[in-house]
């Protein structure tokens, strides 16, 4: 945190200088004076901090905030992008969940494309239309963001999905074989090799997918999957990436080794016990039973051993993945365990690489392993054992390099730029600030110290400071993503909204800014990026971008001259326009029983001259940004005269864009 | 407009009152100097009116906004709630889409109820499950809000929808009979005796639904519907309801009588030129086929008159409706039509009811009819003649009070406690403040002017003021909802967001204070409400609640101890309680081919304490408020182990609320 360049209380003869000084300054471009300011600040009953942290976070009209956050939406499926410090919330994007106003997964091939090929009809019972977002991972180059892509997984169903930064739309989603759920398991490494994802809940590994829980040691496995990333496109390549094959714990939360660690990744543990519930049965709920242990294990995966191992052959092929078993991970020094105290939830690897931090739930400590001390620990076969799966064991002694007390329940830790670590508290609804050691450049005497610890409101989750988790990181902006609203918010119903709380980092005590209610989903871990890092976007497409492959699409109708409906038996392609303010065809004629395929290119080339497609009673709406070819394919089951329009308001005559589907009955 | 209190510039003596003052008042409670502020503002780069926005605006952490926005999504579906002077967003309630965050049609009966009910297999080629929400209506006693219900149309399939301001939640959505699709007809008369929707595109009113378009004039008709509402529920009673069925114009907005017009209604309507299209069969678009009259037909309709006529027994029934045939509405003195300058958009009463203000965006005035005037037309039978399908036209000339200019593109009005209209001006990108005639208080020489007019960024639609199309406007704040934003926000990809801007009515000259973007949806028509006004919010149920009928649940479980799995032959009930941090039971057996109807209590008491249930790999996620009873239905087609969970953060140990759903092979 650096010294705040204003002082709390300013003595009277530098409010006078400060004050003259501003109305100087200020004249010709709507002038208000110091005193009009306090004036406004009292008639509206703020206090001096208020008044400040008003004007810390406002962005005026027309200007752009400084940092973007990339947040997961958590069971809403989505992704939520905000700027900070105004907090406004800038953009909702559609990932594993269908959405309306962007026309995704309803009725456009491009969008249900993307949903389909993510749900595997051999793993899911139903097509499933929903994702529970939990971890997101932008994607780096040389261990910092480079505004290419981002990846998000789904923690219900075991997937993860690709957003492209060119134009913020979700390009793939994959569901992992091997893998029933996923937690917080997912990093990219350093240069997005890979995105990592690992599972949370063990699953079967049987032919059908079933085995009771008394074979639950025995038949039950997570599983570390190492997607690899076309470096062209972004996309995940099944083809070329593999697994590694994990005892039946909890794996949670997970971060890629970068600097000194690279090539390594950490992966947390819970339920080292195997509890598998019961509670109606005679026994005890998981969330008893998964707390006997003093210690559950950090899992310390070698990545780059591993790509050795699997281009070597040693592997075996399980659903079409290619798996390195538990066995040759351990034989080949791909996998060791480091105890952890009880029910760990995060781990967060420091910017230089050298400290893995886990936060344990039910411990009050923040433990510090030392990844020189882990290299030693390996080579020198410092181990305490083996779990009952023959995974060795490092000492934890000869491994850890500090623990702090910081309060009760710490989760998750993020970094600035001077060597401190920053840590949620759940149970104490706090955040604590201590120092790192002296490989963050922390003088000895001052390392692993607790500093400063700041109320939030209430119960908080993950936190995040800007670039926090990189290898830079930039020591601006804290926010606490809190659980709990109760009374922070007016009532907005029974479900209450969660908290995003502004911290100032660069003031001395930490100090609460603003706050801002989620108003549509419950966000888990989040990443704050500088805005200027996102050098990738494009404002329009090249006039008939199919946005799914970002070349032209071969159904794009570049004019309304060659706007033209074709009819091959009963399947009826239409090759149709749309610009301000009229569709060509306006009016398509089919028959019941046809097949109709709508190919429709905004031929606009203005920035937001977004047109919309709705057809009503047929569940079809779609958006077009300009440039943009999307195709339709529906059944024309219903006979009848259904008067398509453009959804989004467009122009002056948008209300008459609009034109017929007539049904023609048999 | 009041005049602002805080002048532009203060002389230096009153700033050094005002400084001395400040400090002096704020010892003790965060004080910070008005020097202070000015060095924030400065080091921010803030100009003086920036500064005294951003101290508007702001509202501190753990405080609440004075007002309530619940504004229309567009095609996202939805509501959205927004804070006033803050513009944060506070809640996304779902209505015609899924959601998966709240468990809205992602396996909850209750939603799923809702969704089915209101998508009518008769009229839908297939399950509608999305809505383009334009138009929403808070419940009124007495031509004021009294925060009970709102209702809100789909304008793309002809449906309303109606949400509990006890929750927050969808309670019911009606698939309106002989009508397929709604823009902006939507109010509720003064006391909600009925919510109003009017048809936008007319249909074939045949038996298949079907008819070519060459019969448009013969064939298609518009409808105004009148729905019932229970005085205990807020719900929708299709049996008490009625119809007037209209010509095949375009019906567009529409706005109650209040006071002294009560017992009427009002809708604009364009396309009276009955264009069809027709632009690649050598016709022309309907952007110019429906723009060559010079007027349009404002639809007159007395509905204190048409429920008589319809309690008389003078209707004919169609598809379950009462329908007033247009030649009874004519005989009876229902429908009375007076010209409207071209393609007409907002129609507005003002608060006394006298006048009737119509924005025809091809005509540079605002038309402002006097209800005095009209109803002395009517009595005199001063007709211009009648429409070709013998309604009565009023003369212009003999019902007009007055026309104001005001700019390019006029569209909607809204209303202050002084005597003011507030216009949209869409071309010009601009609101027109003006005054209303003697009738609104105005005196006789300062009627009908033109006052002052503001740019907004870009091409608003509509606009609000607090409580502004109500009895009473509380003359605070205005909201402009631009369409377009192109440059206002960072690049959030090909997509913009619209952009709501925050004026103060209070500033004079208007000044905008905040502008936020809007994230997830195209809003259309929103409305402001005092926050103390929503009195019948709920922040906990009863325990064991059924939210769609707010008694208790036949299903609801109080107890762990009564938690239960019962067996019917292929059908398995579970009883299951949900509360920190495990479910009872916490296994539950299947086998494949069982039907699964599993209800869920949320057995806490305590405000947030919301839990979530989802099933990895059915499509099962559902959201359960304190109290809330679910029951979620499925067939167990897929064998396996399914790691149920809470999906909502709940407690230090939510990660292990969680159980397994075991289905066994056959």
């Amino acid at each position: 945190m650096k010294r705040s360049v204003i002082a709390a209380v300013a003595v009277v003869a530098l409010v006078l200088g400060a004050v003259v000084g501003v109305v100087a300054a200020r004249v010709g471009q709507g002038a208000a004076t110091a005193g009009a300011l306090a004036d406004v600040a009292e008639a509206r009953g703020l206090t001096g901090e208020e008044a400040e942290a008003a004007l810390k976070t406002f962005v005026p009209p027309g200007e752009y905030d400084e940092y973007y956050i990339f947040s997961s939406g958590g069971h809403s499926g989505q992704v939520l992008v905000w700027g900070v410090p105004s907090m406004r919330l800038l953009k909702e994007i559609p990932v594993f969940t269908p959405d309306a106003w962007q026309g995704y997964g309803y009725g456009t091939d491009q969008g249900l494309q993307v949903l389909e090929a993510g749900s595997d009809p051999a793993k899911n019972a139903t097509p499933v239309r929903w994702g529970d977002t939990h971890h997101p991972a932008l994607s780096e180059t040389e261990g910092d963001y480079d505004g290419r892509w981002l990846y998000i997984n789904d923690r219900a169903n075991g997937r993860i999905a690709m957003i492209d930064l060119q134009d913020f739309k979700t390009k793939q989603i994959v569901d992992i074989p091997n893998s029933s759920t996923s937690h917080g398991g997912v990093f990219v490494t350093p240069n997005t090799e890979y995105a990592h994802i690992s599972s949370m809940t063990p699953m079967p590994w049987t032919e059908d997918g079933y085995a009771d829980l008394k074979d639950y040691e025995d038949a039950y496995r997570g599983v570390s999957s190492w997607l690899a990333i076309d470096q062209e496109t972004g996309r995940i390549d099944l083809e070329r990436s593999f697994q590694i094959e994990l005892p039946p714990y909890t794996q949670d939360l997970a971060d890629a080794g970068k600097l000194t660690s690279y090539g390594w990744g950490f992966i947390n543990s819970y339920n080292t016990e195997m509890a598998v519930g019961g509670d109606a049965e005679g026994g005890e709920p998981i969330e008893t039973g998964a707390i006997a242990n003093d210690y559950d294990f950090l899992h310390i995966i070698n990545w780059k051993k591993a790509e050795e191992v699997v281009a070597e052959g040693n592997y075996v092929e399980r659903n079409g993945m290619r798996v390195i078993p538990l066995d040759v991970a351990i034989e080949e020094g791909i996998l060791y365990f480091a105890p952890e105290p009880r029910n760990p939830h995060g781990v967060d690897v420091s910017p230089t690489g050298d400290y893995i931090v886990v936060a344990g739930k039910l411990d009050p400590n923040a433990t510090v392993y030392d990844f020189e001390l882990i290299q030693r620990a390996i080579e020198n076969e410092d181990f305490q054992g083996t779990d009952p799966y023959g995974v060795p064991i490092l000492n934890f002694d000869s491994v850890v390099a500090g623990q702090v007390e910081l309060g009760v329940g710490p989760l998750h830790t993020q970094f600035d730029d001077e060597g401190h670590a920053y840590t949620s508290l759940f149970v104490d609804s706090a955040i604590a600030e201590w120092t790192l050691g002296p490989k963050a450049g922390v003088p000895e005497g001052e390392a692993f110290k607790l500093v400063d610890k700041i109320p939030v409101h209430y119960n908080i989750g993950h936190l995040v400071t800007a670039e926090g988790d990189t290898v830079a990181p930039d020591g601006r902006y804290m926010v606490a993503l809190n659980k709990w609203s109760i009374d922070r918010y007016p009532l907005v119903g029974t479900l209450k909204p969660q908290n995003f709380q502004l911290i100032d980092l660069e003031s001395d005590p930490l100090r609460i800014l603003a706050e801002v209610p989620v108003p549509n989903a419950e966000p888990h871990y989040v990443q704050m990026i500088k805005a200027d890092k996102l050098v990738h976007r494009i404002e329009v497409y090249e006039p008939g971008t199919d946005p799914l492959t970002m070349t032209t699409s071969e159904f794009a109708t570049l004019s309304p001259d060659d706007a033209r409906v074709e009819r091959h038996g009963n399947v009826v392609d239409v090759y149709m326009t749309a610009m301000r303010s009229h569709f060509t065809p306006d009016i398509v004629r089919v028959r019941e029983g046809d097949t109709v395929n709508l190919h429709i290119t905004n031929i606009e080339t203005t920035p937001d001259a977004t047109h919309g497609f709705a057809i009503p009673q047929y569940n079809v709406e779609a958006s077009l940004d300009p440039g943009e070819v999307v195709n339709i394919t529906f059944e024309a089951t219903k006979t009848g005269s259904f008067a398509f329009y453009c959804s989004e308001f467009c122009s002056a005559l948008h209300l008459e864009m609009r034109g017929w589907l007539l049904v023609e009955p048999k």
